[in-house]
């Protein structure tokens, strides 16, 4: 794959990423839990029917980032960042360079029009998805600034205050997202390095997380990835083989909501940044640990029998007839069968910031999930979680967002252009 | 690889991580820069004449961590962590555990001896450095607390201000340091939070940082990775394979210093944070970039001309009797010929910490180097580089720390036992 470089790429993909269907992926799953460092370099198509980043496999590496939009932004020059965007997403996700140019071309007397970090670097994977927050419909003081607050999802709110939340409105909400996956974090940082630098004057970088290792499958051909805790994580998040669990789950179906036709296709976006205690936690004895989850740690197993697939049996007693799974286990809580059947597509990533003046690690779960709808599908849970999951002795939720993620774009096209149509 | 995870190799490992021998990587080097991401799941060994993690050829992620030792440690105690991190590190290099049990096994009633998360991954040529701070000597109340003060190498002092630093004391210095590095970055903060845990009691965690990216080779048969001014970077370092100048200006000689003759086959590591203007940078043009570095931005050739590996000719004029390469530009002014002929390895690392309340990614070069002796190896350089390079404009020296690196250690010993003796 040496050629697929965004040296080599430059001249194939072109100013529009024309080439990007000669570079589809065949299979970039990882079946053996060894293999976890893939040498994937192929290019996942940025034009399609949804955005990529939601059901694609899981990427080892992430870089997510808010954006406020700039106070005298207008509509047009919101499109006009949109498109931007659009155009440097169709290139970057290719192997080429964030701007017409490449990183090493062009006047030697303008700044060039990429950054160059990536400029030797295959294409990794990457896929960029774009979210639209609350306060692009109706800013702080009420404003429908860009003239779409008609048009504004009944459930792009931002989401209620959970009991024990904690969270850092410096890591929450903004107007806009992008989440950048790769299997190169320098391709991650490269994507949203340049997209915020395109954004200049008219989008400001909010926060940012880096994740370094996904705590999700979203392929039957990957194996689950354990996280912070050191247990399997996603085990019951939806795969994107599952294709009518998505369509139900996941993707805005025709007739949702009327007033934002413009979102069917697409999907909702719930971020939480989830610090762990990770040195309490790690105090705890192994039998607490398995039951406050409700899984083995070895083989992520239902505590009531099986292996990690296997759905766990709440009816199931032990000594004293005391329920083999504690009620207020994570997965007993989080199970599809006590929140109403609704299913989440789980794309989080494993963080770590530093440490804080104490010495303990800054480290969790930047979680994310794609959903139909969050009334539905992370409210309720979420507030179930919040209140009782033993686990939360051991989490604090600290950041918090909820974007809309418009449907996939069309060739020529940019992203969520039927909301300005 | 598959058998070559944590669970697989535990019986073959042991306790002692005796097999280390059977896994000794033959090749780990990328000759193409589109393999970013190897897939090399080998361990390399863990015993042996040098610590590993110096001529190691660099990968790809990084966790360093800086500690100090707790108020009421005393030289046994110190011993004891000393050997127990060592012994953790034989064996999580080698794929293992950091406790004697692997992650999963162990009572249930108790705490698992390792937290988890690297169970099902591979080696991931993990290697384990560790460092010994001036403050380990004498405290900052002038105490000896651990009866080595008259051992303490001459080098080994907190190194000097240089004009234009803006040091954080809480990302810098430290009694005791680790460098962790990794191909999958999962593995290396696996290792730094066992050893942090390992530790708790006796030396706390006082800053740490993570790599993303590799910004040097340190083999032939790597390719010059690429920094986030989008500068091929390192290329003037040393090679592994230059054994003899390795000897010279990286391993500390027999004789060097007589009060610290425990330091010989070691080395002197420098780490400075290095926040990157990277926003300002990116507006510079490409001519004004090339004239800082030195080199053409796309090859990495010197601005006199040739290709990468070249020496650059700082004689040669361009119109008027300039000299094609400036006099302050970056290379010129860190080349051996105008520092005395000396060379570093350099082993340093890309990070992004999120971003500032300005929207301004945190984002720079983790700097590493290892050398002989850095009174001539890295003061004098910095000084002039302080002073007058010109990429001192787009660059804030944040964090800084210097410690010296006892040699390899023997099987049945721990690190740095020869300067306890």
């Amino acid at each position: 794959m040496s050629d697929l470089s965004r040296r080599g790429l430059f001249g194939a993909v072109g100013v529009g990423g024309a080439a990007a269907g000669a570079l589809v992926l065949a299979a970039a799953g990882s079946a053996s839990p060894s293999s976890k460092e893939e040498t994937v370099s192929d290019a996942y198509p940025y034009f399609g029917v949804h955005q990529g980043g939601i059901v694609t496999p899981a990427q080892d590496r992430m870089h997510f980032a808010a954006f406020d939009t700039a106070p005298g932004l207008d509509r047009d020059a919101l499109i006009g960042l949109l498109r931007d965007w659009t155009d440097a997403a169709s290139r970057m996700t290719q192997g080429g360079s964030a701007g017409e140019l490449d990183a090493m071309s062009g006047s030697y007397d303008a700044p060039p029009e990429d950054t160059g970090e990536a400029y030797d670097l295959p294409p990794s994977g990457l896929t960029i998805t774009f979210g639209f927050g609350p306060g692009l419909f109706l800013d702080a003081a009420g404003a429908d600034r860009f003239g779409i607050a008609a048009r504004r999802p009944a459930a792009l709110e931002r989401l209620p205050h959970f009991v024990a939340d904690n969270l850092d409105p410096n890591l929450s909400d903004g107007d806009l997202c992008i989440q950048a996956c790769a299997h190169d974090p320098q391709v991650a940082v490269h994507a949203i390095r340049n997209l915020t630098r395109i954004a200049f004057g008219r989008a400001v970088l909010r926060w940012s997380q880096l994740g370094f290792g996904r705590t999700s499958s979203t392929s039957v051909d990957q194996a689950t990835p354990r996280n912070l805790f050191g247990f399997k994580d996603g085990t019951m998040g939806l795969r994107a083989e599952q294709t009518d669990l998505i369509d139900a789950h996941v993707w805005v179906q025709a007739g949702a909501d009327p007033a934002a036709d413009w979102l069917v296709g697409g999907s909702y976006m719930v971020a939480r940044k989830i610090k762990m205690q990770i040195e309490t936690w790690d105090r705890a004895p192994m039998r607490e640990q398995e039951n406050i989850v409700g899984r083995t740690k070895r083989e992520g197993a239902p505590l009531s029998g099986g292996v990690e697939f296997d759905q766990p049996d709440f009816t199931l007693e032990g000594r004293g007839g005391v329920p083999v799974m504690d009620v207020a286990s994570h997965v007993a809580i989080a199970h599809p069968d006590h929140n109403d059947g609704v299913q989440m597509l789980r794309r989080g990533y494993n963080y770590v910031d530093g440490n804080d003046q104490l010495g303990r690690l800054s480290a969790g779960l930047f979680f994310i999930a794609f959903v139909t709808d969050p009334r539905t599908h992370y409210i309720p849970m979420q507030s179930r979680l919040s209140r009782n999951d033993l686990m939360m002795e051991y989490l604090q939720h600290i950041g918090s967002g909820l974007w809309a993620v418009p449907p996939g774009v069309t060739e020529g096209e940019f992203v969520g252009q039927a909301l300005f149509a």
